[in-house]
């Protein structure tokens, strides 16, 4: 069995410059202080689920197995979206039921189980806010299933295949490749296409976007400044990026944007 | 007797690109490895002590008993502003004595002790620098503090009444509601007011702001993208905020312009 | 003999948006979960090699000896460039050799040890990806090193003086004084010169730049808003401020900018 390892992740839209992390990271250290708080990211783009699911599904294997991911990006808090604990085979995950999981459970279909969080016991207060269940119920779940509380105890059983997923455009094989989109930008802004490179690992390839054709190759070389690649990026994927630039500046794409992978 | 627990909160107007912060956690990490460290903010608007005072009276409580909150916004940094602790029924603080603590005392009328951080014995040198004592004042006094060190012995202990307080705008009752100003925005625009929720619990109640009549309710509900509700936010205040964008930028308000709840 | 303590430190310019900084501490908790890590920046411009280095040689000394600082600036990511580890009497840096460690270097020119990181057992994964080596070198090789392996053991040894140093301009000794240049400005706009304090402690003097003449001045003092002193900053080094606004916006000065400093 899966041991509760007292690590804790947490990722958010709500940025860190109003204090609300510092907030649940107080509930967590009010549950148990001996939790280990490490934060993904807190700086997603406001209530944007679908990146907060990239950024998730990027990040969680890397941790320990049973490592509690707490993850909130509830544009629907209030209203009636289920709250979620999951159990994977690799860890644990707390998260409003609005798809934020949908990275995670394509990698990790087996479900060991799944609850919506009914328990006000291990709520902050049994007479949560409508506006912050970050602090009032996804922080504290967290802090008690890293503590070790049973993830039955935290409400009732429910079938995992009644999850939301998000409906994402999938990639296409076709007679001469594949067909994708954009899928996210980073910092950088390298575009992560949702063209898995184990499609054309091995093989020669280019990428067309926009019309430009852009040749596959996984480091600068001797690339000019302002010149594209298209390398299979760290986290698995066809990816586009600019010598000492932005792709997302340089070639004008949005999130979304299609592009084509053409073998050789 | 509160106990002393080693958890040691940090709220900064630094910033997190310059490194500033890092040094604080080398200093706290120097005076005790064993110390945890929370940050509740450092993306403060530079120098806004007002904005520091509303994030720590909203985050400070959280915590487990004990704490030690150690806050700097900092603008007469080597001028003869007072550096003090102070010890509430809930924790400690120690911050500038600039009135960063004036939501806090607001809530924690009963000082325990108060004292002016005279001893050097607790700095990080005898000879502070004149710019930056969150690294060689406040930091060690508030890792010695979490480690056990009693707050007597930080320095000489000062009247709890000469603590600097902020003077901010209050809300007034009138006939037929209360006004009151905009007292923060966070970064998704909700704007907070300074009337508190508990004056509007139970009535039926909106909010007039700059000719607009935005209507009380806890959620968007059926409220359409882009128009405005009144909840009471997650702190307990009356809030403004607009479906799927920014109350902020929807009204044009700014922190301090007024508003009125009227009661129907 | 420097006791390992258990502590790490991060630097790069990954950001805090994409979720990179949080794989980096997950494979971390996964070599060891009893690590502490504290963040130093993430919030470098991106692959400012330069900028790096004056953070990370800002910072490193407050820790407690024996500390890990792991470093990633690193332009040359996937190329021929050095992955390597160096141990100074201080405590121990793992970074690409780029030049981040210029800086330290300066300061702690006995270098104990430096090996180049060949041994794959310390990596992630024994095929790394081109792109992202501080997930899989320098983060695993930087948490065996906090957990007591020896450095040795991380590859073969190196002569310190291959190690790859920036070529930084020099300050200069005039008749009147001393000219350099604006070496980095932080987020309040402070401007940060390479001409050391210990230069003109106890002297009277003034910096020169632009045409301006600005007053050595400790404090604000009597100086009005918007007027620009000559502090010896928190790093030790000649800056210029500018009472309560930002010396960069109001004197349009970039990092390289010549100044000169007179004494009196």
């Amino acid at each position: 069995m899966m041991q509760h390892n007292e690590l804790l992740t947490l990722l958010t839209d709500f940025g860190l410059s109003d204090g609300y992390v510092g907030i649940m990271k107080g509930v967590i250290a009010a549950v148990n202080p001996h939790l280990r708080v490490v934060d993904l990211t807190h700086d997603l783009p406001p209530q944007d689920v679908a990146a907060g699911r990239f950024c998730l599904m990027n990040a969680y294997s890397y941790f320990p197995e049973g490592t509690v991911h707490v993850a909130v990006v509830d544009p629907g808090v209030g209203s009636h979206r289920r709250a979620i604990a999951v159990q994977v085979t690799e860890g644990f995950f707390v998260a409003p039921d609005n798809g934020l999981l949908t990275g995670v459970l394509s990698q990790q279909p087996e479900v060991v189980a799944a609850v919506e969080l009914t328990n006000p016991q291990y709520w902050r207060t049994p007479t949560p806010s409508t506006t912050f269940h970050g602090r009032d119920i996804f922080a504290p779940v967290g802090a008690h299933l890293a503590s070790g509380v049973p993830l039955e105890k935290l409400g009732h059983l429910i079938d995992p295949s009644t999850l939301v997923q998000l409906e994402l455009p999938n990639y296409q094989l076709t007679t001469t490749g594949a067909t994708g989109c954009i899928q996210y930008g980073d910092r950088f802004g390298n575009l992560v296409t949702n063209i898995p490179g184990t499609l054309v690992a091995g093989k020669k390839w280019s990428v067309v976007v926009r019309g430009h054709t852009i040749a596959a190759a996984e480091t600068y070389g001797n690339v000019e400044i302002g010149q594209a690649i298209a390398p299979i990026g760290s986290h698995g994927w066809v990816e586009i990026a600019v010598n000492g630039g932005s792709a997302r500046a340089h070639l004008q794409l949005q999130v979304g944007a299609p592009v084509e992978v053409i073998f050789d």
